[in-house]
């Protein structure tokens, strides 16, 4: 396994392989693995010749007064994992090689060009955290151009980064498979996350409501036709139960476009929830 | 010569090429092709194995009231002039290819994912015209997505774009060669453009005096030590004789960043100009 920390490295070890007819694979992670990321790398192992898995804490798709400083970064036993799983290349760049001398400023004003996501990134989680989505597609466009995969694995927990993501590499063109992963989840429930190890045991506990509250959901619309009014009420009334669990939105949402659904009819259908538990800032999803 | 109008069929045939070992140019245009074209051709030509020219009229990049609808599309003349300098490929997509069904609306509430050029599309051009540098941005990418090309080809005439260009491929790390190509001008000095046929036999006179101004600025600066003020006001006293041209801005500008300059110390400047000759809007530039 190598570890490379310079972008042109990487892209000319890529293209190398590519010349030799060797289909490669990312795995973009901020490092902090757990199993949902380790699912990943067997899912692009399993799928491809190369596999890399980048571990870049991208600053951008942090907000002021969110959690980058503190963001878990145990490179160490990240890459023992790594080499048990057969990754072929850890590519761990520096903020600075990322972002050059330019500033971190991804605004209309800014010295930057930067990749915006248009509504899609707008609302939800990009209304709860202003700019993240224009940060994510920002580092996603670089780690594709300096990776140059034929596929890159994201998972279904991070849901509208997928979307968003999907549509990035569709309008623009990057001709590029992306691969969507299912959600990896404790076995109480809990989706895998590295912010789980911010819980306190108190509220690691009260956390696996949110997956119970999507579930409420999803069984009350396999149980027959019900509005998305009773829907949204059934996942309240399981997270009201928990005091420790403020929930900033719980909503039935288009799974495509992610905009608010009044009916289940008309095309595939995604609860999705954010809450801050204590401290910690947690989302989930579930297919309808 | 082959014509491609499908994204695919344009990158696999790239893609080959590239892993044969073989160097792949791009000159990205909007047709009306002009021997300003010819020479970013006739270049691309001799330092690359293949030549793709794109001819694509880019709809995301005109402002309403634009000259989209009428700006001209001669393609078999330029399909003409394309054979006899030994294109390999004229790529040459339709907007629906290129915009699929959804909307054309690049903006935070859009449907699209798109590229935003940061502060450097925001002045001159940017200002003069909204969006400009974001749907200039945002298509290059696309093209660059598609071509696959190992350097692309961009005149100095439209300079700013150019700097977008060059920014856009540094900070998202498409590890593509932008070559900056010297403006081919007419005997009089005027910047061949597209848009020069739009131009009644008065105001083509008249128009001459862009460059006229610039090379005021240009000549005081080699004659010495002048100020910027100086240096605008001496292109203000050239294109204040012509009454059939309306500058929208004439300034002294750091040839990199484009931020107007107090002081021709520190630094390669740039002197740029646009104005309105009747209907046609032209710009112009000159290196200090």
């Amino acid at each position: 396994m190598k570890l490379l920390e310079n972008p042109e490295a990487m892209r000319n070890l890529s293209e190398n392989w590519r010349s030799e007819g060797l289909v490669v694979g990312l795995v973009p992670t901020m490092g902090a693995l757990h199993e949902g990321h380790l699912s990943l790398i067997r899912r692009a192992r399993a799928a491809c010749d190369r596999v890399v898995v980048s571990i870049f804490v991208n600053p951008t798709q942090f907000g002021r007064g969110e959690d980058f400083e503190t963001y878990s970064r145990p490179f160490e036993r990240d890459s023992a994992l790594l080499r048990e799983e057969g990754c072929d290349v850890i590519f761990a760049p520096t903020v600075e090689t990322m972002y050059g001398g330019s500033s971190l400023d991804l605004s209309p004003s800014g010295e930057r060009v930067y990749v915006e996501a248009g509504g899609l990134g707008e609302i939800w989680e990009g209304e709860a955290r202003p700019g993240h989505m224009r940060g994510v597609a920002t580092v996603v466009t670089m780690l594709l151009n300096i990776a140059r995969p034929h596929r890159a694995y994201f998972g279904e927990k991070d849901y509208q980064q997928l979307k968003v993501i999907e549509r990035l590499v569709r309008n623009l063109f990057f001709g590029i498979e992306i691969v969507p992963c299912p959600t990896v989840r404790e076995p109480d429930g809990l989706a895998m996350s590295s912010r789980n190890v911010n819980l306190s045991p108190e509220e690691r506990r009260a956390a696996t409501v949110l997956q119970r509250a999507l579930s409420a959901a999803a069984n009350l619309k396999q149980q027959g036709e019900s509005s998305v009014a009773d829907l949204v009420a059934a996942m309240r009334e399981v997270y009201d139960t928990e005091p420790l669990v403020s929930v900033q939105y719980a909503a039935v949402v288009n799974a495509d476009t992610l905009a608010p659904l009044n009916s289940l009819e008309g095309g595939p259908a995604r609860a999705i929830i954010a809450a801050r538990v204590g401290e910690t800032r947690l989302i989930d999803n579930i297919k309808l």
